[in-house]
């Protein structure tokens, strides 16, 4: 693996991160003529529900589902210009031009300290910074059809950007995922993921966080190793498993289709992986993605979600994760959240958990389950 | 106003409430052949997350977007029978024929008490009931075309069912809301709302009284009523105000256009308006409702989620308000939940309050802001 940083034309950082030395030099010059990012972000707190919101109104006008041969992150052609300023590249990336979170920021919103006493409006900027991963040059490709050592090339880019980003000055939490398909949103059909570097711990962590503390503080044990032993001994919804890992539908599933995959051992993050961990994961990895596209003979539209330990907190608490999930319903139906889930957080699944890992089992390539 | 309790076919009960005492008799036997309604919903409790997830299987073969000749909550013709059998009705409430929680079910699902020994897989029966709220016999009307003394019955249909339903045992919240919109999923296009009475305190309400909890031991003082006080002392937010209540665009919202409607004194739930109360809110909610739709020109989806104090605990920390917010963040588009959201609970809004308040004054009937 080699890793080449270099810069685009409006200063954004950009990485290759390439399979093999062989690969051509990826010190090319970004040409273009691009104005600085421009970013405004802020963060709001919610004295009701004790949660940070964000604010990124500069976003309204970002890249909206551009036809093919327009795509920002295709490699550069004569004459065409992308984000990535190289003829070809294995995995890029770079900081998103239009991000949610950046490190430094147009004008200094509001920038006071937050205090109690305004408590009710706190409000502070919007720290962090925001990449786009390239998983391949291939536009029409996905994640899920390349090969294992090209995955595990994507897992190496993370750790490299967990490590690099927990060290940026406010950064809380590196969040690193993939939206997947028109279904739910996504605005840029090329194969890519995304990364988020939060100025604070996010909602979902901290709640998990505060189980896992409440857990220990009586049992003494990890919440997610038990709930990873209590899910191979019931084996009902474990979709499979390799030597690392095991890919489980939860036993309180919220989502039509949803899998855990766990490491068999408790790390913090992406980083604590050995290099045969890595591996591992790609593959069934893998196994778990094409399982899911072959569900309804068709690229089934998910979020896969990548849940790190915090940068400085409770690092001992938590177990790294991966969570994908989908919306999709039915062939031809989709999940919504709509009052109960959006407005109470009751989400209602007409799937029960033990139907859909019975699925993706049936459909799972190699899907021997390994206890 | 006037009442009247009657029965389907298949044993439900359906609740009409009529503007006044000249209307038809409406107990009209239902001559439909139904089958007993067919309910296994189980709740399950997610250990890492703390909260109550609902599996409702029977609930994917529900009614999905019959053409309007065959609408179900249309009034009964002769020939043609559907969920209401009278000819006419000003408001009609009945029990959800697909519900995701009933007062019998099938089977008694794993019905063992709930242990802290096997608290990672606990679960427990999906007891508790939903009903539909017919707010017209129009099919082709809204809620926001309504006349104010219709929304008005609409409001005391509210409260009667919110007194019902905190009675039936097991029931530990009443939740009225409605979904608008194809564009969150809507299934029946007929002017309605929902009733979901839960087994349990909702996760949103949890955390909400969490707040407010600490916030009392804190400053002694009511933390919402100090939010509604603080957004009425700041005004930038405020989209409309009337002698009872306010109308404002909280200052972290989550969605790009979302409106929150609080009384000006604290009561724990719909019952305790005064009529007055119930009267004024009918016109202030046409006054946002018609300001969403005229927006865009065009009808908003919106979800519309009452929040109501447990029955049980903390009534005196809870406060009544209404929450409407709207997946449309401009003419053309729509906000999706994608990984930040949906993955990590961290919502990015691409439009400030300032900014959805503004629009919303501009456009809203009436608007004189009172403070």
């Amino acid at each position: 693996m080699r890793r080449t940083s270099a810069r685009l034309a409006d200063g954004r950082e950009i990485v290759y991160f390439d399979l093999d030395d062989f690969r051509p030099d990826r010190h090319v010059r970004d040409p273009r003529d691009l104005g600085p990012v421009s970013t405004a972000s802020e963060i709001r707190y919610d004295a009701v529900l004790d949660e940070w919101v964000t604010m990124a109104s500069h976003r309204q006008s970002r890249t909206h589902l551009p036809p093919a041969d327009e795509c920002p992150l295709c490699p550069s052609k004569p004459g065409r210009q992308t984000e990535v300023p190289a003829p070809d590249y294995d995995v890029a990336v770079f900081e998103n031009r239009f991000p949610s979170f950046a490190t430094s920021l147009d004008q200094p919103v509001d920038s006071q300290p937050v205090s109690v006493a305004d408590e009710i409006f706190a409000r502070g900027p919007g720290l962090g910074r925001c990449e786009v991963v390239c998983y391949t040059s291939d536009h029409n490709a996905a994640l899920s059809q390349l090969s294992p050592e090209h995955v595990a090339l994507v897992v190496e880019a993370w750790v490299d950007r967990t490590r690099e980003l927990s060290a940026v000055p406010h950064v809380e939490q590196v969040f690193c995922f993939e939206n997947r398909g028109e279904e739910i949103g996504v605005t840029l059909a090329h194969p890519h993921g995304q990364i988020y570097a939060y100025p604070f711990v996010t909602p979902r962590t901290r709640r998990m966080l505060d189980s896992a503390r409440r857990h220990r503080e009586r049992t003494w044990r990890n919440l997610f190793a038990d709930v990873l032993a209590a899910e191979l001994a019931d084996g009902s919804r474990v979709v499979t498993a390799s030597e690392h890992w095991v890919a489980f539908v939860p036993s309180a599933a919220r989502w039509p289709i949803e899998v855990h995959l766990y490491p068999r051992r408790q790390v913090p993050d992406l980083p604590a992986l050995t290099d045969g961990e890595r591996r591992d994961f790609a593959r069934i990895y893998l196994q778990v993605l094409r399982a899911m596209d072959a569900l309804y003979d068709q690229p089934l539209p998910y979020i896969s979600a990548w849940h790190q330990a915090p940068v400085r907190i409770d690092r001992d608490l938590a177990y790294l994760h991966l969570q994908v999930f989908s919306v999709r319903r039915a062939a031809n139906k989709l999940k919504y959240l709509a009052g109960s889930e959006s407005g109470m957080g009751v989400f209602i699944n007409d799937v029960t958990p033990e139907q859909a890992a019975g699925a993706l089992r049936a459909v799972a390539p190699d899907s021997e389950v390994r206890r």
